[in-house]
């Protein structure tokens, strides 16, 4: 399929103007936007005029909106009648930079460079998300460069609180839902499958976080005077977490299993077209066999299954040397990874009961929450999501690939339970981006080809 | 049986002397030889030389002796033909006084104190060492005082290095054994079985330490990128540790009970009449039913069963909030206290092979030593136990046990290995005395009846 004229005229422009765009993202980067640090609360709010300004030049009705924490940048274009109304979401805050004496260059000093796999942009935010979210407004701007016009509807969402747990985000979106209101929100903020294949991720395992706290003795006591009377909690907490999985790897809370859908053929089909090589996936962090449900491919292991991990354990004494402690208390923080219609609460509720159930005489148990959300599945039969596949195929050496993501990502949800919106997530980040760490880079090519791939989006879905 | 004659005379010379008994220990409690602290190590050389001086001068040839560390006092006296000869121990050295705060007096500023339980002496070293050694010192003085000579040959051995691992101790054994050489070592560093009841403890417990830190990934992971995938080494660790216990409580390492004796009848029937109050045992931390093997009684759990416990276990993010990581490592020190002739090497071998067996493919373990001493089981068969043990039925209200203790004392095992000589444990603290603690006391009780229980064995043994 070749490109439409329309479409034609504006991917030419993009490649003429990349040098451009490369300056106009750097400016952007050099400003050190960093949520999570109030020392930085100017430049989260300098970021945010700087994107005001930016999209206003393009004829957007930008604005940026105060909340209790740093601003939101709400812009909107109108679009030929008939066509879709898109809304973009992105962030402008970045991760903090510790530790500095890590990064090569100063982390807000971009710059080109090149490395071994090609050329990358160098810097804190790059790929997270600065570079991304500029992949769509430089697609806006060839697109009105050529035609001076936007080919649909756009109203652009950036926030700049989301490496600081997005706190005015979802009261931002209740006080503002009308305006909010579109057909589709594009979130990038995702990535590529690989080098060569582009995805839309239409599966975010939810998480549920539970902190479980056992307490035996009321007191520290030494191990020789007491050891072998008293009941010692890690040696219990030990027992519990042994029995969160049975012999094939399944979860053995009462219940796990209720909504867990089996894959379609169709995505089965896609995911093995992928070639996921699960040996180097393994090999490259040391391991060489998947260690999840038995008969599970390693992609339906970290998509499409759900999960029990402990991501953190503590009792007793564990630092230099040793002390014969008999502890009073053990602890432990256990997550679990959630797909399909996973209830979380529900799950929640049979774990604790469960470890109540497990405790031995003399032991109490208190639970802390950290967090609940389900699972997001995509309603991928808006032929919009056909359509961007298509589109993304033809920017791209590979197919398109529907793909799951086993992180989180709260955003999706929210536009679902807040604006009742679906939500596209199309990314061109790679796994080696070094996102919250130093040396952050986004690939040049990312960067262009993902301007090239909004471009061929807008042009798919206006058709 | 009442005393004789000698013993008498003694018992009251040495309740005439109390006062100034008490002077005396407040004289050398004053000097604050806090042993760990290098800016005390003058105050080490001065509560030694105040030992050596205090030993001169009841007639002993009274030596201060120089080491890598603190300096020992070794002192010798002369005793009848015939007569045993005793070696002696204690310490001079205490604990550190932190924190300060918690002290209700200045720590180095001893004090009687009226208390609902009676009289005590207030103050750090009170019953860890000082106020205990000057129990055998005072015994020494009334009997000298009233006959002129003491009624067996008598060495004394104090260090000021016990509460900082006694780095000096062996090689000062192996280097002066011929001098150290005695019939017996009385160590005066323990305590009562409770208010009325002395004890002497005959079974101390063995201890082996091992740290297991097991590798999976071989780095932190996100759990939501790789959870179910990757091995989590806190629940391969998890199920080791649940491992490590049978339903009944016992220990699952392959021959973990080889030397592991049963009580002797006559041991069995000495601790029943002590009228232990498991329950009140358990309730004083919290607790209301024995962890231990099924069958046994509380004391058999903590004087006479080996045990295995967790002391402290770590990996992966155990802090405030929650991080969803998948941690490449997990710790755990664990402790097993031995009995009887259990082989501490051989049992490490064993457990290092179970954990080392158990591993599931991709999982490393690394083993860090934290020592391995054998029981030491006194021989009890050496009349002067059944002597002293009548002697100390005489002065307090309840007769003496031969006890156990839970935990290790090394010195014991020392005297044996390193002088072939056994050893007597013998003390008058009581579990309230706060050792290592703030506001360390010793009852004023077990400083005087202790004083009249050596001059009572002294008499017992020597007639």
């Amino acid at each position: 399929m070749t490109a439409t004229p329309a479409l034609a005229s504006v991917l030419e422009r993009i490649d003429a103007d990349l040098d451009a765009a490369t300056d106009r993202l750097f400016d952007l980067l050099r400003i050190p936007s960093i949520s999570t640090d109030p020392a930085h609360k100017a430049d989260c709010d300098r970021a945010a005029d700087w994107l005001v300004a930016d999209l206003a030049g393009l004829g957007f009705d930008a604005t940026k909106r105060p909340t209790p924490g740093h601003p939101m940048v709400v812009a909107h274009h109108e679009g030929p009648a008939g066509a879709p109304h898109l809304l973009f979401y992105g962030h402008y805050d970045v991760q903090p930079v510790d530790p500095l004496d890590l990064w090569n260059r100063p982390p807000f000093d971009p710059a080109i460079e090149e490395t071994p796999k090609g050329k990358v942009i160098r810097g804190r935010g790059t790929a997270d998300d600065k570079g991304q979210l500029m992949t769509f407004v430089e697609a806006f701007r060839a697109w009105k460069a050529v035609h001076g016009t936007l080919p649909c509807k756009i109203t652009v969402f950036l926030e700049g609180e989301e490496e600081s747990g997005s706190p005015s985000l979802i009261p931002f979106m209740q006080e503002n839902a009308a305006e909010l209101g579109a057909d589709l929100a594009m979130i990038c903020d995702t990535g590529l499958f690989d080098r060569d294949t582009p995805a839309i991720v239409t599966m975010l395992r939810g998480l549920l976080g539970e902190e479980v706290v056992i307490t035996g003795p009321d007191k520290d006591l030494h191990s020789g005077s007491y050891g072998g009377a008293a009941i010692n909690p890690i040696r219990v907490l030990s027992r519990i977490i042994a029995s969160l999985h049975d012999e094939t790897g399944r979860v053995t809370v009462p219940g796990f299993y209720d909504g867990v859908p089996e894959l379609s053929n169709s995505l089965k089909a896609q995911w093995e077209d992928l070639g996921f090589d699960a040996q180097a996936f393994l090999a490259d962090v040391g391991l060489s066999v998947p260690a999840g449900e038995a008969g599970r491919s390693v992609l339906e292991m970290i998509w499409a299954r759900p999960t029990c991990e402990v991501n953190g354990i503590a009792g007793g004494y564990a630092g230099a040397g040793f002390k014969t402690v008999l502890p009073s208390q053990a602890r432990a923080k256990i997550s679990f990874r959630l797909v399909g219609t996973q209830d979380p609460f529900k799950i929640r509720e049979n774990f604790r009961a469960m470890v109540r159930a497990a405790l031995p005489a003399d032991c109490t148990v208190e639970f802390h929450e950290h967090g609940a959300g389900p699972a997001s599945v995509m309603s991928t039969a808006n032929p919009m999501f056909a359509q961007a596949r298509a589109a993304l195929s033809e920017e791209w050496p590979r197919p398109a690939a529907f793909v799951g993501a086993g992180g989180s990502i709260p955003i999706a949800g929210y536009f679902k339970t807040e604006l009742d919106m679906d939500a596209m997530l199309v990314g061109f980040g790679l796994d080696d981006d070094q996102l919250h760490s130093p040396n952050e880079k986004y690939d040049l090519r990312s960067f262009h080809k993902g301007i090239r791939s909004w471009a061929r989006i807008l042009d798919a879905v206006s058709r």
